[in-house]
């Protein structure tokens, strides 16, 4: 997505050999009307499955996972992250590990918002590590529901999160995939 | 608003005395469809207002926070939440006390995202105790913005929240508002 990639050149701030700073317009200032935009690239690229759900984390994945549910006209479930929960029946839970801060946190979805009629796409800002992916896709077979595809903001794609998900042959549009960082500036893979 | 109110009766489960769960449409699980609505009543409302930034607290806020920008065409901002935070010269921070968990965490906004210029729409998905309106507010003051509004989804008028803004003459709209519950049932203000 061009209008993305440029915003990531423009605003996104490169810190260190593998973080991208994007909270000027994504994880704490949220530029809504590219958030629409995205959800609808999102629509267009998913729009012959057939999705009763949107699946995210709290708190980056909310606004674009919403602007998407809004183009496909079905409810968005964002799950809970916690330090630690109590396992209870109600809900599903799964771990998601940090590479950048080095912790496990359990992610948790009440079980009222997930069936085995459910045919989710999932929606999250970053594809890194694939952790959090991996978490909701964990969830989502605890469920028995079906994974339909997966839309992420931005892939890092030198880092493995892709080939977590790949051998599951499952759909995935990234709207901007980076390929390495160079002299502090994004390099963006050819499309 | 009509539709909220309808939506409430059905999906809303009242516990105990104080607490109304919406997390089928607001919380948890989210309805993009409703919430876009939602923001373009925040925007017929408060449209005459030079709003450059709608303020919100994560996570449940962000869902009508980015709605409400959508239709404004402004920037979001969502606060952060902390346990605690290590005070620093780069952030805005301020105490929330919640009555339910009887806990002070502290939100915080980054200082590039707020400024003396900025006209700003504080929208959150609940007036209660009116805690995370006031925490936002001193944040607005630190900052040396103004005020111009406070949009809410759902207000509990039988709690204090409102007693506390009032007196600072910034105008309010109240999606839905609620003055009682009577036997697990929502009682809402008449227009």
């Amino acid at each position: 997505m061009k209008e993305l990639e440029a915003r990531i050149k423009r605003d996104g701030r490169v810190l260190g050999e593998d973080v991208l700073k994007v909270d000027s317009f994504l994880n704490h200032q949220v530029d809504p009307v590219l958030m629409h935009k995205m959800g609808q690239e999102f629509y267009e690229y998913f729009q012959d499955k057939p999705i009763t759900k949107v699946l995210t984390v709290e708190s980056s994945g909310i606004a674009p996972a919403v602007m998407t549910g809004l183009a496909f006209e079905v409810p968005v479930v964002f799950a809970r992250k916690h330090k630690s929960i109590t396992m209870n029946n109600d809900m599903y839970v799964a771990d998601v590990y940090s590479f950048t801060k080095k912790t496990t946190n359990k992610i948790s979805i009440s079980k009222n918002f997930l069936s085995k009629e459910d045919h989710v796409l999932i929606i999250d800002d970053f594809l890194a590590n694939g952790q959090a992916v991996s978490g909701l896709t964990n969830i989502i077979q605890q469920a028995d529901a079906t994974l339909e595809g997966i839309g992420i903001v931005i892939e890092k794609t030198f880092q493995k999160g892709r080939q977590l998900i790949d051998h599951q042959n499952i759909p995935i549009l990234s709207l901007a995939r980076i390929k390495a960082f160079k002299n502090g500036q994004v390099v963006f893979e050819e499309e």
